[in-house]
């Protein structure tokens, strides 16, 4: 079964363990732009991802968005599974920002597990300190960071993503990326756009001035 | 030994755990104001509360901070220990708000009965979802609230923890909490005193209008 290679500390388990893990995951292929967790939702279930990607976000009250982390192949989501650890205070939404494959592990089952073998629990230890990583990041960019540079990180992350220049986004998905209103990225585009760093059309944002959206991150 | 009586999940471990553990760990006394880990200071271990309050934030390269949580008695700090898990990858400061006692505990001991142990490693989870579900309200905080209502939920936090409405505190110091200026933490608290909730003196928050400021941190 493919599950067993996508799945990292597969070979420190228990024949035993294995079997129930194997028995009890489900695989699921969902288009891009699909919910995968959200809206109250109690306890979907851990996420592996096979192939595709997908994005991890909080909301506020009034709708608004910001992205905490994305997650690509071999990447397990635990948040999607807050019933996990009692210790989950908080709610995240996980859409896939493309057609996503990916095998979805009961937290139950998952726990269970984690109880008894300490290579799992140490596993889940490293994911948890990985993503509490960029939420720091996230935090002393919110905090410290001014929005043109934000945007100008944005830009340049999205680039290496999508190993392209030109990248197809509106306005209002980096808005939400960035916890920010439309008018806000509009504006700050315009600006970037003057200076030469970008070209603007309608969907696409094309990168042209790399070294000087570089100078902006570093500054 | 009163160390065994403060580390939450003592009797999970095996006597030679025990006993190593307790060979290892270092009693200090630190006084209120004192650095316990930061300044680039690799991995100072880990830090179990017996007394007194700890203080964990984050420096901007200009010297602002914002706090990320406290720590009070039988409380265990990971984050002094980022050696501890190859995937922090973010450096946080700690500091005695009170005069505290604790045990410092070293990481690569930890860590060896950790990778034993799933008592351990399911522990160490459990904490560190507690923080990571603290640093995701103050990323709800930041993002989504505004600088009234943080000064208002600081106040009545501050107010539950020392048990008084009266605060000894200085302008300097919320703003350290809430990482801005100082400027901007004053002209709130003036703009509170106008509307009857608070009293201002020298190095002195006196909360006069409980209900008016539990009403601004719910609206």
């Amino acid at each position: 079964m493919e599950f067993s290679e996508y799945f990292t500390i597969w070979d420190q388990l228990t024949p035993g363990q294995q079997e129930t893990l194997s028995k009890s995951c489900v695989s699921r292929a969902v288009k891009g732009g699909a919910t995968l967790h959200g809206n109250g939702t109690d306890c979907t279930g851990l996420l592996l991802v096979r192939a595709g990607q997908l994005r991890a976000f909080i909301l506020s009250r009034e709708g608004r968005e910001v992205t905490l982390y994305r997650l690509f192949e071999r990447d397990l989501c635990l948040f999607s599974a807050s019933c996990l650890l009692r210790s989950i205070q908080f709610d995240v939404t996980v859409t896939a920002e493309k057609d996503t494959e990916l095998w979805v592990i009961p937290a139950d089952v998952y726990r269970q597990i984690m109880e008894q073998s300490a290579a799992l629990a140490n596993y889940t230890n490293e994911i948890m300190a990985s993503r509490f990583s960029e939420v720091m990041w996230l935090v002393e960019q919110v905090m410290w960071n001014s929005m043109d540079r934000r945007v100008a990180v944005f830009l340049l992350e999205e680039a290496a993503i999508e190993d392209t220049g030109l990248l197809h986004i509106t306005h209002e998905r980096i808005a939400n990326h960035l916890g920010t209103h439309r008018e806000v990225v509009t504006r700050m585009l315009r600006y970037f756009q003057r200076e030469g760093m970008v070209r603007l059309s309608r969907g696409t944002v094309e990168l042209t001035d790399r070294a000087k959206l570089e100078a902006l991150r570093g500054a």
